[in-house]
């Protein structure tokens, strides 16, 4: 589904045109570019624009069907880039993801998005609200989409760091919590955010190291701050997944512990009971000669001597922290 | 055993001869060339081959004798390369390995295949419909049977995805399930997946590169496309490995905090029965004056205060959740 | 908030002056250079600054705001450096962080403080003593305030060193000590200390090959001892993290020693209390046959047997380290 | 000790000669080459072949103390190669460890054996059934010994890979095993492959590549080869390594399960008794209106009543897995 | 504090002077050097050589205050090095640091010592006795250190070696040995060596490919050798870490299963004595119709049966491996 389409002259939007070849036919100035931006296509759909734009069967291939490795491709003189796009869903505590797909030409650019969360729509009215970024052509509307990309890898990453800092808080908190799932889950998520901003590293390195042709010069320093960001991004993550894999101990040691103080305090309890049962064994003996057993208060007595007992085992219990 | 041969002309197949020495002969003109399958030969079976085609001896070794490593090698301007192929059967939830060994020259192919279940005949029914990949000459057939042996890879990867979501299911689950061997079972077979890719990515890597004399330039683009295919398989499998060990310490976890549940369960199941025994204990002393003996329903009254004190600790127990 | 600014001239501080334009307007003679510090400043602020001496917006927003990754990046002629600030808080116990931003000039220097407990107004006063230091100019100031943060990264590593013996003390000694919670605060600021250290000895390692434009030749001796320290910190760290690993796992050998021994403790115990109940039940029998029930003595004797029962059974357990 | 000593001309034996010198002075034509083989000789017998032959000081060293590293040393225009060989003895499913030195110059090879299991004869009687490879002169020789040791790593690894096997099924087996002891001597084992493996990597690597001068151009291949085979063990000992790794955590997980089964059984054991106790104890009170106690068969319903509810408690703990 | 100062001459040692700047002085012709040995010295006595010498003054600060990392610096045509020395104190079983810093000129050698077990004496003694390697001048002074200062490296490593082989086999012993802190002291000594070995790797590496100016060409097999002894100390050192690891897990296995043994021992004799309880509480009930309550030798009957049902009990738990 084609979601928006223009011509782009001199930094600023040209009015946009249904018919997508005459459009492209009308980017005859130096400068001039179409931006076609599309949504989930199906085949036949997207095979139309590939025959408008001359784009490679491979890359088609790849950008009708999703879920590719983040990569970075040269067909002749377009480039074809794939991004994995990370979005936080509070409700879930979990991370989706979606893909972009680019094509940039020298006077082209389609976009190509799957996956219902991440939209392109207000980075392309944030772009067309900087005529000077606009003015780059292709290669600025390719950093203005990494840009916003990775920012959002970012966000993801710090709502992660605040769900780390949960976990962490209930492993070392004094309740029975089931840590070891959440534990589970957030790795898992950390793992779906590696995917997503481990492979994109080396092309955003390329395109920092102003390697790749097609993209202009003087765009490598805001590359590099891109390639920056995925590095933060990237640290981060590491540092997280290293995090819970010690929290994952502590827990373990936790569990430890806790079963230790269970085992201590129920012995503790069983010997509050057992000793009075001993006591009561003992006068329940028949021996014919046994001066307690006929004394007036010798019941009181007994039933006396098992409450001190007890009450003493109890103390005793407690002083040595096993109760 | 040969399994087909078959001469290759402008993009079709040209009727096939059994005499393999004649077929390369008539295989004179530019882009004609010759393939030939073969299916666990013998050694002497091959030798003849080898000498018709003029094979390399440590090659032909390699060939005939299975489990080698991927890998690829040039002799003179022929190469050479040996794949592993997976499969995933579904009735032992286990994956399955053979190998397919390429012999690639100017003008011919020789593919030996080892192992029941991957097949080449499909391959090269597919091939022979696309004129346009077999016109490519032993180029175009090396990227088919590569990219095809690389997508059952991804296939199989996908079933063990499928194994893993599975075993974490159970993991969780609050059933006593032996998940220790379900886990190791799923790393080995993530190590043969492994043993297959891992090695290949240097081979296809130079492919990709376009470095492999013998193999026509245009077609690095392919091979690009099998080499993501193959990082994405790799990234996958390394993905679920760290997941399983994870896996794996969470369900170190549960038992812990099961065995921390079934003792907590029995003390207080324990504590039902040795209380009222005690209070047996006390009746069954044998002082003279103990009022309760004499009582008309004194025996009735034991019993009630067994079954009340045992009432209140369920009752206490099931609170606090010992129960 | 501007600090403190200032002209420095042949290795000799010149008067300051408020009005910053102006003042390096009179850095006009070959090595003169004008140094600005900032702290915390406003968008703003800074925007002004930035006109002055002319530093990219990109590098002028990750200066204002905090929460950068160590790096080297070069605008131009003009290079700019972010670092992270340790010092450890010994209240607390913890590590934290700060962040400066340098931009170097030929003719300047600005310095962007972010956090409350680094401060270079020392590092200046030191420098001004140094009139050699100070003559290499802006290369000068680089070296002075980058030995200082890595000086500090050792301090806070050799604190770190303590706080490890202290944690390896504690899970080795008797005592019952939650370490867990202690190894996983120590390995956490050690995480924190290595997202300063590692991705400043890439820039640093760049600073002593001598191959950053701007920063005279001579000066690579002295960045190579800098990247010395930052090599050995990082070192520091990498064996601080792995001997509290190995002394996570003992504290969990610890726990299970202790749990063993606490379980053989309460099983002696409870014998010292069985037997003697289990004599106590056989003098409880109804036999209308028992010789020792008629004894005078009986009552002392089973009372003494019970006694010896449990006083060898007391002795035994000693001997075999049960109790 | 001198083993064997021989003259090779135009790839055949010619008579052998117990003066070595003289041996030597003969080898005037080109292609012609002496290969004398030495086993754990003294220093002072060494010295004089050292003469003979102008080793160089720091290769004697080693050649003639064992326990060096693999590494291949050019000295002038001669190469010094040292190899572990490895060998499985079977009574101890141990792997045991040798030591081969070569020096190779362009008219002779000497090989000196360190340790018992490992021998060169046979290497040398096979090498002069082939002509065309013995014809290669020492470059031959060097390909034949390195092939052979690296075939036996092989051979080893794959013992290695039956005993992983039969650890596995130890390890999931029902019966109580000590797992642990056995997974760390295999863990030692591959140590000590792995020791013998890995560093010899990188020299084969440089002749696989063809960059060692003094051993022939075409020899190429033949050491590829040799580095595949070296690759293919260095692989397995890792995967099994890694296995290893798995397996134990395998056994942990199993060990827990056991010790929960215990428990669960000694709790319900001890549930067959304790409550059959608890009815004893009521029928010993003492009250005075005990209905049953005057029954005809009170004695026998107290019976059938603790046998009653002993089975019951059976058939329940049985029917929910906790005997 | 200087030790020993010298003029060499021709791999001979020329009388000593007190006075170093004259001593200097006297090193006119090729090939002669001083050697100037210092042990802790202070800052002061440093200087004096510094300016002798023309010691560059961050070396000077490095030399100087020990606890540096080992490293290979080049100040103008000087050589700057820095080495840990280690020794292993076999009444601690403990390994010890030094430090020796090493200043080589064309015509000068200056050796700095920091701790005190390691001395230079005896290597100089044996330098001097071997004139050729002293006939190499500072570079061969430089060999002849480094090699002794390895030496001592795998002396230490074979220690350590012992060391482990006794955790070894006090791990898999019956005792109850607290091995986890043994492991833990032993892992503690690997990382000292590894600190010491790891950072002088590529120095020595440097060395070895001869691209050290300053330091003769002849000399790179020498420093390769070194190199050698080098990167068996490291692969040792790993070796044993990765060792003791796998001995901390199979000693945490080793606790579980003697904890599941204790279990079922301490279960097992808790029913030698509950079972016999049930028996007597049995025959104290108060039924009126007990016939055994009658008997005459009913009291020895209900013993003999305690004592049977116990001794049957036991056998079972023998055979059964529960005692």
């Amino acid at each position: 589904m084609i979601v928006d389409s223009a011509l782009y002259r001199a930094g600023a939007r040209v009015q946009g045109d249904d018919d997508l070849a005459a459009l492209r036919a009308r980017a005859c100035e130096p400068g001039d570019f179409v931006w076609v931006g599309v949504h989930e296509p199906s085949e036949n759909e997207f095979q139309r624009l590939a025959e408008i734009f001359g784009l490679h069967p491979l890359a088609v291939e790849d950008a009708v069907r999703a879920h590719q490795r983040p990569k970075l491709e040269r067909f002749g003189d377009s480039v074809f880039l794939v991004l994995k796009t990370l979005w936080y869903v509070d409700e879930a505590d979990a991370v989706e993801t979606g893909e972009i797909a680019l094509f940039l030409g020298r006077d082209f650019v389609v976009s190509v998005r799957h996956g219902a969360g991440n939209e392109l729509h207000t980075a392309r009215l944030e772009l067309e609200a900087s005529r000077k970024l606009l003015g780059h052509g292709p290669g600025g509307v390719l950093y203005a989409v990494l840009d916003r990309v990775v920012d959002e890898y970012l966000q993801v990453v710090d709502e992660l760091v605040v769900d780390v800092d949960e976990v962490e808080a209930s492993v070392f908190s004094a309740e029975r919590t089931n840590d070891a799932s959440r534990i589970y889950v957030l790795k898992r998520e950390l793992g779906e955010v590696r995917r997503a901003v481990m492979p994109l590293r080396e092309p955003v390195a390329r395109l920092a190291a102003g390697t790749v042709t097609g993209v202009p010069d003087g765009a490598a320093p805001f590359f590099r701050d891109v390639s920056d960001h995925l590095a933060r991004a990237a640290e981060t993550v590491d540092g997280l997944d290293s995090l819970l894999s010690s929290a994952f101990d502590a827990h373990l040691a936790q569990i430890s512990v806790q079963q230790n103080d269970d085992m201590r305090k129920i012995s503790a309890g069983a010997a509050l009971i057992v000793v009075p049962t001993f006591i009561a064994g003992v006068y329940g003996m028949n021996f014919h000669h046994m001066p307690e057993l006929g004394w007036t208060f010798g019941y009181p007595f007994a039933l006396l001597l098992m409450a001190t007992v007890a009450g003493g085992l109890w103390v005793w219990f407690k002083k040595s922290g096993w109760l």
